[in-house]
């Protein structure tokens, strides 16, 4: 069973990996988000492409959720000390993975070509595709203005109170080569439980992308569990663009768009109120806290996705 | 007495040491080359000056005369494992100011600026200015063809044949503010024992510098001993460029612009022909192994200045 996966930050990540570990490896492949990237430092820095490669390659740090496993911090102990911003904590091991991509970038070869290269040096088995090559960058707007989401999300922390989101760049990007022949090929498309706002969003605004994963059976695993979010600002998204965060909300989210939805057992009373916008649903386990839950989740979203797409 | 030091590397950075342990702060300013500058990774580097800002912090290694003491390697140790370049050993500390540095550069603060605030966050007492804030690129004319200077130095272990140098954009640039007021407000000026041809020649270039050397009592210290040099390629520029390698040579390269020359006691059959070209000389042990070394060159260095240039 071919297999697409659309995945952001940390959730997508780990089921990525179970996945990854659940499938043959040329029969995944995961899409991930690039609204999250940014220059800093005169770095392209690509936290939801590093997060998935990491995981994947089994160098996360089990952690933080994201960066390295094993990091050193002497590279931006420096800047530190001489007065430069340290809210976003580059790590040595990582700094490495920024300052290659940053060089290759500037000869002009292209983000998903030099991932490409990463994973086979990292040995990750499954096929990783930016979603484009193109800049796309997600702008938070806030009480406190627009803001650039890495500003938002790690400077700011995610107190800003959140009003929408513009996709910048995504209307005139193309998606990765690659990335509409997969999608055109696969049994079924896996969403990830990534943030629906700022994790799949950007992917969906590519052109060709939304409509290439609603041709073909699809699946999504809601990254909100008893009103929360497992990390991140996904709820709290949620109540300030005015809906109650539930998975009920998420089903809403993606109606018209998956037809299969998986949400957390925890959650099971809420299963009449999802079907009304899914045609098939499961509860299950969700929470992903070790290897083996990655794995169990990737088996049930197998499973139900082989038990409702014949 | 107010004494300002040209300096390149790793010799220039230990006679600046030994002239900042002697004078008082305020009496001292080192002008720095930036030929040596480039961008690596997207990020600029700036080794001369590195050099010499660690060396007076106290920070540089001792053991290889670049770079920080107690370094890590794990950035461009990930580097390499990603198929990257890892001929220029950037080290993790070491990389915490070129982020610091390209990030201020990017926001439009000028290099001086930035040299200033490292300065003043590594405790560093002289004055230290980049010779210009504006790009200066030594090219190293070969046998092989023209190369950037750390592609000569550092990647090529400065094995091609040398035929020439040209220090681009030295022409247009301007001496960084206070350049021309310090040289002009010297009793004395001390070009420090590092490569004429790569460390001090990109400085001179620039307009305004070398006569503003000229008017001052100026004093050099030969970087070649016995023939060859301390460290680096400045003896075997000098035979490729088809001159006996000597203090003799450097005595010559510096005439009418160095009223004094200082060179080694190993060399002081010499001293007769050094004097066909300068005005006075002076044989002492000029060789720096330890800090004592730095500060007794220094002290000689100012007493030689002192009986001089009344």
């Amino acid at each position: 069973m071919k297999v697409v996966a659309l995945a952001g930050g940390v959730g997508g990540a780990k089921l990525a990996d179970g996945l990854s570990r659940a499938l043959p490896p040329g029969d995944l492949t995961v899409i991930v988000n690039t609204g999250d990237d940014f220059e800093h430092f005169g770095l392209h820095i690509a936290p939801d492409l590093d997060t998935v490669c990491y995981t994947l390659a089994g160098l996360a740090n089990p952690e933080t959720g994201w960066g390295r496993i094993e990091e050193s911090w002497q590279a931006i102990a420096n800047v530190e000390k001489l007065g430069g911003p340290a809210w976003f904590r580059l790590g040595d091991q990582d700094l490495g993975t920024h300052l290659e991509r940053t060089r290759l970038l500037k000869e002009g070869v292209p983000l998903s070509e030099i991932t490409a290269r990463f994973c086979a040096a990292w040995g990750v088995k499954p096929r990783v595709l930016p979603v484009t090559d193109q800049p796309v960058r997600t702008i938070v707007q806030t009480d406190e203005g627009d803001l650039a989401f890495q500003e938002y999300f790690v400077h700011r922390c995610c107190e800003p109170r959140v009003s929408g989101f513009v996709f910048q760049g995504a209307e005139s990007a193309s998606p990765t080569p690659g990335v509409l022949e997969a999608l055109a090929a696969a049994d079924a498309v896996a969403i990830c439980p990534s943030n629906p706002w700022v994790s799949i969003a950007p992917m969906l605004a590519i052109p060709g992308v939304r409509g290439a994963v609603q041709r073909r059976p699809t699946v999504a695993v809601s990254p909100i569990i008893g009103g929360a979010a497992v990390r991140g600002p996904a709820a709290k998204m949620y109540a300030e663009m005015g809906i109650e965060p539930s998975a009920v909300a998420v089903a809403a989210h993606y109606q018209g768009l998956a037809r299969g939805f998986v949400f957390d057992a925890a959650d099971s009373e809420l299963e009449s109120e999802v079907a009304r916008y899914m045609r098939w649903v499961l509860a299950t386990q969700t929470l992903m806290r070790t290897p083996q839950d990655r794995q169990r989740l990737a088996r049930d979203v197998l499973d139900f996705i082989g038990a409702n797409c014949k």
